[in-house]
């Protein structure tokens, strides 16, 4: 293995100069912008003077291929509307700088992809949502920016250097090395996380109708206030989650809306959503029971009408036992004790590639927890602790 | 007394065909509309015939003047955008018919006015406001309705009849009926309910700052949640005032916002208003220091910043005991147990009005607690007990 920590280094800041945004090391290229292309060209050009083979996929998809039966590595190159320069970016070139160290010293064969509109500028997790066959294509066409802009329209700027989708049975395997995003290893001190599994979401929309009336002339004891039946809700949910949750369990109650939201007027109606996310689909079931037990309390208690909406979500992304055995060991090897296993509360690209191939990430940590902001930052010390781990667990498959 | 109860009631339903919303006995007759300046060239057409001298004076208040020193009974003709046939229109009219039934059998003197706009288009309370001298005609003058039209301009259309402002002492004190516009006497069975005192209203603005954050990487224990901190202040001020509250006491968090406001996020800030209104002064002042206490331990255990606006607001308004005490004999002998003390909840022209003569209030229910709406109603029965106990105790003084 002849690794180079400083040519690593070097390639992620040059790619962090298509779309710098000039304060911190922020960047700014999202999926199909101009400085995307330009990255993503560049990334190609990095990748054939490492001796790899560069496909484009037809929605945008880039990668270097060695040989015909390879371990993946990468991640994605599009950032969000303000974003850093690490998320996805670091996956992407430590999955290169891996590739073409293999190449230089004879090593396992390993390819490198850079997904596209991870950050879902049009869907979410667009490209590795076509290529594993979550959407089609012509499905993911039809899907629309902010502005109205078809995504069928903004990968025409592409498609003249695109060819067909790549069957997945090339790949041994798939490996993610990405920022951690939150606090968690920042405030522990590890410097590398070994994701047991990716987190599924849950979600609804809840409506309390209650009785709007004079803020002045209504007494405490008959007022049926939306307001207060949310706070009770929520305290409640708070109360009953925590019963079930592992420390890695989150819940977020992020979106509110009162009617007619008036100083003087007790609240009519309010809206809210409340979504859960954790990595055990029986956990989920759970805390979607008690969202309805909770509910019927506080229509019981609050003479209140409460609607809950349908409950979406995505399902959790077990990792292959071997992968992460294989960045376990590494991990031990190169940072003994300053390791540990978590779930990822974030989606990522590897999630939907376990749903085709044996899949697995590794994480190493985010300054302050910081992520899809300008000053989003990693130790360079952390980032090749991150770098030789991925690379030796690689290699020893 | 030769009261006419059947004369009472058909002048309601005629001042209620001004504005006739076409629901319900709904009104729409905001202050110095079309509708509105007709309703009152009707009335002192009415007190006129009844052998009342009318005076508008220059903000628009209508008198129905008997003699140089006489009680003064009234309300207000204006009616909210979507209003009721009741609200301000029974206290005038109960005026115009106890001064028309004194003349008739040569009673004690009464005199009925009419306030204008009391329901706030342009101000608050403005017609009592200007008269008691709350606020200068030339300040007034400068207020604006929600489209901009000034004041100034919209009383210019009744200026031509107007003369110049009444002193206070032609008046020997002030009795104001009205709808109770809560549900208190509906749910109670009582008929009459005799104002104890007008309450103080106390609001502030407040605004928390915790953290915005990934509601997906970022641990339940690691949030500075904007929102969960709103919701542990107000459970924290419900339990706190319900400690000094009276069951007259009210509270409202009626206006609440987050920032930003979206599923995903953990909320980084809640901006939101908390007004809280009672008769007693000190206990206006108790709840402003718990309120001050609840923010300082949400700042100790929450980890956010809590700040709090200028705490604003209005007086209590104190009812003159020996009218209260006349409210109170009628209402025991016309209406025996079925009668009550309560504070009003709602501001009233009355309570300007106590800042310069003796002045009490009357109560009659409200169907349902409903007001400001275009089902407001009361029972024609309890209708003519108001007016017979209102009478009484005028005639008796």
């Amino acid at each position: 293995m002849a690794l180079n920590p400083d040519r690593f280094l070097d390639d992620l800041h040059r790619l962090r100069s298509f779309g710098a945004s000039g304060v911190d090391k922020g960047v700014v290229r999202p999926a199909f912008s101009a400085v995307d292309i330009a990255a993503r060209r560049w990334l190609a050009s990095r990748m054939n003077e490492a001796g790899l083979k560069t496909h484009l996929d037809p929605i945008g998809n880039l990668f270097g291929l060695n040989g015909e039966k390879s371990l993946l590595i990468g991640s994605h190159s599009d950032s969000q509307p303000e974003g850093g320069w690490l998320d996805g970016a670091l996956g992407v070139v430590a999955g290169l700088e891996i590739a073409r160290a293999a190449k230089e010293t004879g090593g396992p064969p390993v390819s490198v992809v850079n997904f596209q509109d991870e950050e879902g500028r049009f869907g979410i997790l667009t490209g590795s949502d076509v290529w594993t066959g979550q959407i089609s294509l012509a499905k993911a066409d039809m899907l629309t920016d902010t502005d109205g802009v078809l995504l069928g329209a903004a990968r025409s700027r592409m498609s003249g250097r695109a060819r067909e989708f790549l069957p997945h049975d090339m790949f041994t395997g798939f490996i993610e090395m990405h920022i951690e995003q939150g606090p968690g290893m920042d405030v522990s001190g590890d410097q590398i996380g070994v994701v047991s599994d990716i987190v599924g979401i849950r979600e609804t929309r809840i409506k309390i109708t209650g009785r709007q009336n004079h803020a002045g002339t209504t007494p405490m004891a008959l007022r049926q206030d939306a307001f207060q039946a949310l706070s009770d809700f929520n305290q409640r949910i708070n109360q009953r989650f925590a019963e079930v949750a592992n420390p890695a369990t989150v819940w977020t109650l992020g979106h509110a809306e009162l009617s007619p939201n008036a100083s003087s007027v007790v609240p009519g109606t309010a809206r809210f959503s409340l979504q859960w996310r954790d990595g055990d689909p029986a956990r989920l079931d759970a805390m979607e029971t008690i969202m309805w037990e909770v509910a019927a309390e506080i229509i019981r208690d609050r003479n209140v009408k409460v609607q809950l909406g349908e409950v979406g979500g995505i399902e959790p992304s077990a990792m292959d036992p071997r992968l992460k055995s294989a960045l376990r060991d590494a991990a031990e090897d190169l940072a003994p004790g300053k390791w540990l296993d978590l779930p990822s509360g974030a989606l990522h690209d590897a999630a939907n590639v376990s749903r085709v191939m044996p899949t697995a990430m590794l994480f190493v940590p985010s300054i302050g927890g910081i992520s899809h902001a300008f000053d989003e930052d990693t130790k360079e010390a952390d980032l090749v602790k991150g770098l030789e781990v991925l690379a030796q667990a690689a290699f020893s498959l």
